[in-house]
């Protein structure tokens, strides 16, 4: 059970976090955010594995085993496809950070989210930056919140927690910020996450704290399947708490471990919550696999079917594009007369054919719920996968068609 | 130059084809059709490789080498996912076709297109089957453009044709019907195509005609990603003009080939362009690819990305979203420094970066049109690949979201 306390990124011991406007968005909403501790933290991420990866990925990488004592980030502008301006760009950004507050060079990483292939307004972006290190010290402007609206692009609600833990006797927190929406996809797509903590953990323990909470969760979701260029969940442990030190496999680990992976589920099931037009809530678990890998690929494989996710939007129990979807999932093994399908707690199929007890209206009223589950069960393994996704509405293509103009 | 004719699958010389309602669809549209040939013929298909294959692709499948009289074709219903009794139904349908014409059995092929995982209405089916026997020899019933009809389903247009080709001084013809719509993806989904012809030809001659023709055309179309269970290409070939004899790698065969491939190529972009609720035909290539299936697997990605679709449908020259969708392909070689991208005649690219003399309302305006041309060229190798796909419209959605209902 999580003990939820105030703020997100800036509430563990050291850490402040800030967030303007510094109008890279036309619209004057805030899309500056900066993420600061004075002592200097191990930071562990999972990046994009798109090849087409944008500056400030590309940097960030390169940095994340220096000393880090902070995160720029700005919204609005993905600074993604913009050449070799774009690489100074993300570099200046870093570098204005780090000697506003002379910190060593390369101890400051930097993301950016938005419309691809525009060079970013570094006018614009450099009196922000000015004004945001200048404001992370001021009590009204260094505000957890400012920050997660700062990251937001299309997002319609800021997605932030904050928790504290107790491992040995001592209080230990963790905050987090994301950003997702549209082109939510395994293997993260956009979204952006932020996870502070002031526990002190060893490199390989922060590193497969994180690489496992995000493979079940901001790896596990899925709005329509795409795989963006700007991708990062990045983790910044500032031990400010000098006790217990965490490594791996022990029991403090495991505590630790936990807290994350739960802090990350909230924060991926916001995401899908808030997919970009968004009406319905889909979790979908595969049962029965013959290996964890057939799970997902089958999963993932129905989750961004585009005939199931406007079902879903037509609350229309049209099982028929589940097993068409399943069945296109090929190198799987996958028997289409031994499977068994519930929507919600109604049995439609068993062993491929449609189940003596199902009744159509029941499943079709079920579907008119926001929040909607379906079970398949391969019947051939033991291996299983859920997954969370959305259906696809009018406002999904509307959003999409006009983003940028 | 193809020289078209009068007609489709009926128009070679020993075919006759015919279609009617049974009110298999509540609409009252035509819903059976039959092809029909008192001659035996030879038979080449390419099915769905969806796992989940309906009763009448299993059967089909397993007859394709038998010497064959007919294919009896039902629209409305997919009669997938329909158990055995789905089998016994399949297996009925082509009993019934071969007891009326006196015909050896398993000389029938059979087609369904429609809702999955409902059992057929056979009581209609059998109707309509008896009448279509008997109306395939009436001069008014025998129509082509009835069976072209009576294979629709979301589809707005009938897609047909038929042509002559003269081969050693030899008149030779070639017709085809095929229904597409949603659900049209690499690897066929939910389409049917059905060519007949006259010719005397091997079976490997047919197999190679068609399988070649196919990959281009019916292979390398998508509307949204999907694959369905149904999928059936099938050609007929009923000796009926004794000479020349048509044998694989000679000119003959060259000549043939050719035109089986042209009739493809113009049915498969009729199918894109009523794709559902399509508004934009777009033909994008991919060039300077390192293999051939690098080439398909990119063209792929971006084809079926959403956000590159929905961009199209908004006319927004949103290019990132091409070269991240291109770099999503993973297992591919591709390196985003190095590629050049022209929307029409519009470089919009050089080497990873905005062209000098890129103008972006200019491409806007060429986003207007109705038929928009890409080219991604890699600038890494030799292969090539071109694929045909349309935009994702609020009317996709419509359709999608009530099929069912």
């Amino acid at each position: 059970m999580l003990k939820r306390i105030q703020g997100a990124t800036g509430a563990p011991r050291g850490f402040s976090s800030a967030g303007l406007a510094t109008s890279i968005k036309t619209s004057g909403e805030k899309d500056l955010g900066l993420i600061y501790s004075s002592k200097p933290c191990i930071a562990s991420a999972v990046f994009t594995q798109n090849k087409v990866k944008a500056a400030p990925v590309l940097l960030s990488k390169k940095r994340i085993n220096n000393d880090i004592h902070g995160i720029i980030v700005n919204s609005g502008n993905a600074n993604a496809c913009t050449g070799e301006q774009g690489m100074k760009d993300a570099y200046r950004m870093t570098e204005m950070v780090e000697q506003h507050f002379e910190l060593p060079k390369g101890s400051v990483l930097v993301c950016s989210t938005g419309i691809i292939g525009v060079n970013l307004p570094m006018n614009k972006v450099e009196y922000g930056i000015n004004k945001i290190c200048k404001n992370i010290f001021k009590p009204h402007q260094a505000n957890d919140t400012y920050f997660s609206e700062a990251i937001m692009t299309t997002d319609k609600k800021k997605k932030e927690i904050a928790v504290k833990l107790r491992i040995n006797n001592e209080l230990i927190k963790i905050g987090a910020s994301v950003k997702g929406s549209g082109m939510i996809c395994p293997n993260m797509a956009t979204m952006l996450g932020f996870i502070t903590t002031d526990a002190n953990i060893s490199r390989k323990a922060l590193d497969k704290a994180l690489k496992m909470a995000v493979e079940d969760t901001f790896n596990s979701i899925t709005v329509d399947g795409e795989m963006s260029t700007n991708d990062a969940v990045i983790m910044l442990a500032n031990k400010s708490i000098e006790k217990p030190f965490i490594d791996v496999d022990t029991e403090e680990f495991k505590v630790f471990a936990d807290t994350v992976h739960e802090i990350c589920d909230i924060l991926a099931k916001q995401i899908v919550k808030d997919g970009e037009g968004a009406s319905k809530f889909i979790t979908l678990k595969i049962k029965g696999a013959s290996s964890k890998s057939d799970a997902k690929k089958i999963a993932h494989k129905i989750a961004n079917s585009l005939l199931f996710k406007t079902a879903c939007f037509g609350m229309d129990p049209n099982w028929g594009r589940i097993l068409a979807a399943a069945g296109s999932a090929l190198d799987t093994n996958f028997k289409p007369d031994k499977v068994d399908l519930w929507i919600g707690d109604i049995k439609v199929l068993t062993n491929g054919n449609p189940d003596p007890d199902y009744n159509e209206p029941e499943a079709a009223k079920y579907l008119k719920k926001k929040d909607i589950d379906f079970i398949l069960d391969l019947k051939i393994g033991k291996f299983e996968s859920t997954i969370y996704t959305t259906d696809i509405s009018f406002e999904y293509v509307r959003i999409n068609s006009a983003y940028k103009t």
